[in-house]
């Protein structure tokens, strides 16, 4: 019975609001009838408003967020094209692997696990490139292998002021939603993003919002794409008012309440309590005597990543937690598996919860003989006040 | 109040049965645990069962079914490859253009629409192939648009008669489920299928069936690939017991619930439903005065096409049958929009729903002033009897 009471702290999926669930639980609507065109018409001004734009135009596919990452390679690329990726961790990785297979020279900039990319780094890239050859930035915005968030605004101006005409792709998977970010304003080109982190919808839905200069790349690129073609998915919507092919209908009547839900509360409350729910997980983990990843400079506002203490393993805080607690969190990825875990405090996440996933942590660690520390409670109430 | 009791009869979204709405409605699990491996496991089994196939590894991937189309060329084709496409209608089109965009030379064996291909249009199209180029043959088992089932068995053998090594990929989308197929027995490569149709899921699904002489031709197959790679999705899943990237957990909870329902109703008791419901359908659909876009001995379980008649318009037929009867039937699509309408009988429908269905349209013929003939009702009897 008590499996029941699982509840997820991890990046993904993040916990959906009984009203989204309760869309998902309705029959499904015929996807080609004038109430899903609604629907789908709502949604898409919705996503407008979340990613802060007037100019992109945003589609939906039936896929998870790799997809449409993928789906940024095949609709800008042509082969030999070179491209600017910045790899801060399992994430930043996959896209600039999948960008040379799918034949871009791919120029990485890497950068040490749970440390954001710094200006300078960028810079020196942008340098290097003289003969203006880069056509795509490849950047993530919250990397949810380590917990860090890139500098996207400051980022995207250095890019356009090498060169206006760069398409500047942001992976904001995770980071959308829980910090902000202004895609008209700041000048990025292409966002992406799925349902399972700030948009509190289980996986299956990928999103990418697509600007001007990005439908100038489109244009030329030469690569064969069909499911994820981002021209049929404009023509469809603006023409047919509809998806190119089959949507996830449930999921996109779930993306509607979410996104009511979302504006509601206002996008930049939503912000807000994510600074809120990092501040007070940071503060209190680190008056626990727990030591953090990253710095509170560089720190995600979606998700917190704790390195293992002298001598407890990583797998047995996550069991105790999840035997104990019903807690579920998130190992480390990659090399970082069994070095951290990683508190997702992102999307339908209140103040309660994050004092219940505290309360229940410091347990865990008090019952694996950690030197617990206090404290930690005194610093949650201040980090909220 | 009454778009509550809206009924889908269209060939996808079908109506999903309560149970597995109620798995939809559930917190989604973790994707990466001992409890969603267990389930994909069991999915995978049940998935095998319903192909008929103990050789074949089922996948699952986060797409709807044109996904799985691209999946199929993408995990197959190198650039040049000679590929033997069946057109019988917008599905089998969409498939061979799509195999002529990622670069493959592309044979056609079109069919007129509401047509099944006949063996001795594919006897002469293999006969062609003196060469033995071609490596891919893509079929269509039940071709939505216009309601056809080709002989999937029949044109296996002779393909692979011609060729042992040439691939036959069938798009069962809409057929898996409502009609006999027998993977290994008929020697079938590749099967692929989504949710909302025999599965009586939401969209948001789509399954490919890889057999070994498919696994060959992939191993060999040059085109770049990622979120459809084969390879990636198969050691994920026999190596991690899980995807390679997020699945739609919620789905998969839902397709463990439906596979759970088909595998207890049996899958020939399954198909033996569809042939009756066909049957009833098409022999009420005649007696009441109309005509049928396909022969009896062409025409698939999964879905009936019936020609406007005369003086009469489809979309009247249509709007009627959902303003008065809260019931939901497909136009045609391409070149039959507005010619046919189609019903569709598959996944959770039971004969009460095709006397329901048909009960309507007689009342709507009757208010259009078509010359209803009045034994429909004993057709219907006689052919359920």
């Amino acid at each position: 019975m008590l499996n029941q009471k699982r509840f997820l702290m991890i990046p993904g999926p993040t916990p959906v609001p009984e009203s989204v669930l309760i869309e998902l639980a309705k029959h499904p609507l015929p996807h080609r009838s004038p109430e899903f065109s609604q629907i789908l018409l709502e949604c898409t001004e919705g996503l407008k408003e979340i990613a802060q734009t007037k100019l992109a135009i945003p589609l939906i596919f039936a896929a998870s967020g790799t997809g449409a990452m993928e789906a940024v390679l095949v609709n800008l690329l042509t082969t030999g094209d070179h491209v600017l990726a910045v790899n801060n961790g399992v994430f930043g990785k996959r896209w600039a692997d999948m960008a040379s297979l799918f034949g871009a020279k791919v120029e990485r900039i890497d950068c040490p696990l749970g440390s954001a990319v710094k200006l300078e780094q960028v810079k020196e890239a942008l340098d290097k490139d003289k003969d203006k050859k880069i056509k795509l930035v490849l950047l993530t915005f919250s990397e949810t292998s380590t917990g860090i968030a890139n500098p996207i605004k400051e980022i995207a101006e250095l890019v356009h002021n090498h060169n206006n005409e760069i398409v500047v792709a942001i992976d904001a998977i995770t980071g959308l939603g829980a910090m902000p970010l202004k895609m008209d304003e700041w000048g990025l080109d292409v966002i992406i993003s799925g349902s399972q982190k700030g948009f509190m919808i289980p996986p299956g839905l990928a999103f990418a919002w697509v600007g001007e200069r990005a439908w100038k790349l489109h244009e030329k690129s030469k690569f064969p794409r069909f499911y994820w073609d981002w021209t049929k998915a404009k023509n469809s919507l603006l023409k047919d008012k509809t998806t190119p092919f089959t949507p996830n209908v449930s999921f996109i009547c779930a993306l509607k309440e979410a996104l009511r839900l979302m504006l509601a509360e206002g996008i930049e409350n939503t912000w807000a309590r994510h600074e809120r729910l990092k501040q007070s997980t940071r503060k209190s983990v680190k008056a626990m005597g727990l030591e953090l990843l990253t710095s509170d400079a560089e720190a995600s506002a979606a998700i917190t990543s704790i390195k293992a203490p002298d001598g407890i393993e990583i797998k047995d805080i996550r069991q105790k937690l999840k035997k104990d607690w019903q807690i579920v969190v998130a190992d480390g990825q990659g090399e970082l598996q069994g070095k951290i875990f990683r508190i997702g405090h992102l999307g339908f996440v209140c103040e309660r919860d994050i004092l219940t996933g505290l309360s229940a942590l410091a347990e865990v660690l008090h019952s694996l003989n950690f030197p617990l520390k206090p404290n930690w409670i005194k610093a949650y109430r201040e980090a909220l006040a």
